[in-house]
């Protein structure tokens, strides 16, 4: 497209492939989708857009994505108030209420941190969790972290932090292990000591 | 997001994910990323959307896309009207576009024949290229169109067809070979065959 500008469907492909995760050829291939069925997806796609953009917020107390805020989670009162789990993204939360194993509270960081690219506990959402837990009184902070060098630091700071504010927190983290379903033969070394060192009585 | 509905972030996700190569998780993550940066992502996006769903049109003559139809190429006066480029999508006519190297005209027919897609030679821009070329005197066809079977037996169709409606025309197709740059090591025995049964002299 660069030589042979065609105005709209040119910008309409930039925007597209600074979506993550699309380079300017699926950008391209999903402009021409968009085009060729303008009725039944380019317009209901714009029209999603500004509805999400218009009627989604941040949640004021634990950062989830919702229609309200504070949002569904934070103030439905049968969510099991003595159980709050730290998540890095929005999307976490999501993967744990598929589960549908865990009803208490949730607290999204907003990110991880990391050194390399630039991002301190000033650009998390730590803080105000310090401040949710202070007068919490007993409280179970469920770690969920991912299990790599910028998730487990993270959940070092916060475990630290956290302990200084209120002492009477049982800060847990999420197990490591095998995946259910996983093939032995196909995990990392890191993967089978943990799950090793970690095994239970199979009674 | 299926036991937790959200309703304009569900939608969203549901339309962001019927995209080509988008699937649940890309279309999460890039529902995200759009929430996360409303202002400057989300809705120069949906404006994007609807600016090319209002101003980009087909090409009545060649089925290119562009914001005037007939397009840009076919009423450009400096091109080549004793070439006549046919190619299966939109895309192909930008790729050709790209290198520069091509100045006359196009035909998009809208895909290949495919027996098990059920696209059949009414369902492409066949009949409207053998009326546009049945008066058209001399003229060069070049066959722009995938070396995959369907795109093949495509190539051989359309050849006999516009042999019976003109028979001064001058069908030709893309040379098949190595890809420029490409490691022999990596080719593929038909490509490796086709480049050496099409050798040519080194001088």
């Amino acid at each position: 497209m660069s030589t042979h500008s065609h105005g709209p469907l040119d910008h309409l492909i930039r925007q597209l492939s600074s979506l993550p995760g699309l380079g300017n050829r699926s950008a391209r291939r999903i402009a021409l989708h968009l085009l060729q069925k303008r009725d039944t997806a380019m317009r209901p796609l714009a029209g999603a857009l500004e509805q999400a953009a218009e009627q989604v917020c941040e949640c004021s107390i634990c950062g989830n994505l919702d229609m309200s805020a504070p949002c569904k989670i934070c103030t439905d009162e049968r969510r099991d108030r003595t159980k709050l789990c730290v998540v890095a993204q929005v999307s976490d939360v999501w993967a744990i209420e598929r589960t549908g194993a865990y009803k208490g509270l949730y607290h999204v960081l907003g990110g991880v941190l990391s050194a390399l690219d630039g991002i301190g506990p000033d650009e998390l959402r730590i803080h105000s969790l310090i401040e949710r837990v202070h007068d919490a009184g007993e409280l179970e902070i469920i770690l969920g972290l991912s299990a790599t060098v910028d998730g487990q630091s993270t959940a070092h700071y916060i475990s630290d932090k956290l302990m200084d504010s209120n002492a009477q927190l049982n800060i847990t983290r999420l197990a490591h292990g095998m995946p259910v379903g996983g093939d032995l033969d196909y995990l990392d070394e890191g993967t089978i000591t943990t799950a090793l060192k970690s095994r239970r009585s199979a009674a």
